[in-house]
């Protein structure tokens, strides 16, 4: 029987701690291609390269293992891996990361990581993204291996609903080992940004944002509750965004 | 009584034919702000600027409108009219648009347009995105005029659902006038791109995306079949991503 095919993109950029560990972890479970990003896209959502040219360079930083590097944003990446890359060759499983730094709640919007795998999951692939919330320079992963590692064989074994991509986020290194995995639902938790002011050697002003995350969510099913419990969080995500409940709202409503 | 105040921001840049027709109409409804990206932002989908300074000047290119270009994203600029324009004041209204092409089904999770109504959403701001399904580089804009503002007005009279964005598709011009408004699903459908390699003068490769949009719904409640029909799309959007029908169907099969 061949070895599952399995496709790894990050949004940290190629060079990443994250995406050494993640390559290392599915070298044992099949065989692994990877296109991620030549630098760092984080932030970057579900942009895509629309009115630009893209770049796509074959480069051995891992070590026996097909690896390009890609001008483009994390979707790009797939994009470009299953239509240029792997052309009639179809990934068993698409993983994204490990993210260095959070992607739970409100953040899955903006997460570069996430569209990487929600991307693959409207291709009908089955995805799931990972992110250690550990922003610290010197982020341990190695507590990640054994859960990533777990995750990556269910999802192969099983499968995934049609439409959803797993968003794994992952607690930092503590003291007590981590408790356990929960399926949860995206906290209701945001950004409160800030915006600081400076002038530039010309007068010139310019911004930096900035801020703070603010949980309102106080439920124990959610990603933000597992995290700070110590628990790995999985979320199943769609990218179906139609708020279904509010159709039958806005038909009585309007007068229309 | 006060007027009400609308921000009002696109994808397509703060000199784009839409976002003009989109802050006159808006001006009869109420007091209008302008903050929008200074150059094109398509297919940026919900991506902010992290690690990188943003630009905001003020610009008179709306004469008596107070308006400002930013250098980021339009999820930016909703997050630097909230923080620093608008500071204290609170939009009762977001719009963002006309963008020039479409935004139905899969395609609102690339568009900048939507991005910035769905992060005005999460703001608890009412918010509208509004796109025109006309790619041509003479499109008009005209007929949109009166449906924008209907729309408007109802939003501002009835607000909407905590959590929900409106993505507005309207057809283009055609020969008949539009046969209504319709609330939608977002389509089953997506784009089956294609990389179009070229070499450069150096001989280097690069590639240009491209690709078709295949439509595989064949349901008659969604914003692809209500575009197709010469009807209005308006498809309530969320930001909450969680796809909750697959977290009984992880917890059952999963063993971990």
């Amino acid at each position: 029987m061949s070895k599952p095919l399995i496709l790894v993109s990050n949004d940290d950029g190629i060079t990443s701690k994250g995406i050494r560990v993640l390559v290392e972890t599915m070298k044992r479970l099949g065989d692994v291609i990877v296109v991620a990003p030549d630098g760092p896209q984080s932030g970057m959502g579900h942009a895509i390269t629309i009115g630009n040219t893209l770049r796509l360079e074959e480069t051995d930083v891992f070590k026996g293992v097909p690896a390009y590097e890609c001008s483009g944003t994390p979707a790009d990446c797939v994009k470009i891996a299953k239509h240029f890359v792997l052309k009639e060759r179809r990934p068993d499983l698409v993983v994204s990361g490990i993210n260095h730094g959070a992607n739970t709640s409100i953040s899955v919007l903006y997460s570069g990581t996430m569209s990487a795998a929600i991307e693959a999951a409207l291709e009908g692939m089955p995805a799931v993204g990972f992110s250690l919330c550990d922003y610290s320079s010197d982020a341990d992963f190695a507590h990640t291996v054994e859960y990533v590692e777990k995750i990556a064989v269910s999802v192969l074994e099983k499968g995934l609903s049609k439409g959803v991509a797993l968003n794994v986020n992952i607690p930092p290194k503590r003291n007590e080992s981590i408790r356990g995995i929960k399926i949860c639902r995206q906290a209701n938790a945001k950004w409160q940004e800030d915006f600081d002011m400076r002038h530039d050697p010309y007068g010139r002003r310019y911004f930096w944002m900035a801020g703070n995350f603010i949980n309102h969510d106080k439920g124990e099913d959610n990603d933000e509750w597992a995290i700070a419990n110590n628990y790995i969080s999985v979320v199943p995500c769609q990218y179906d965004l139609t708020a279904h409940h509010a159709i039958s709202i806005l038909n009585d409503e309007w007068d229309i």
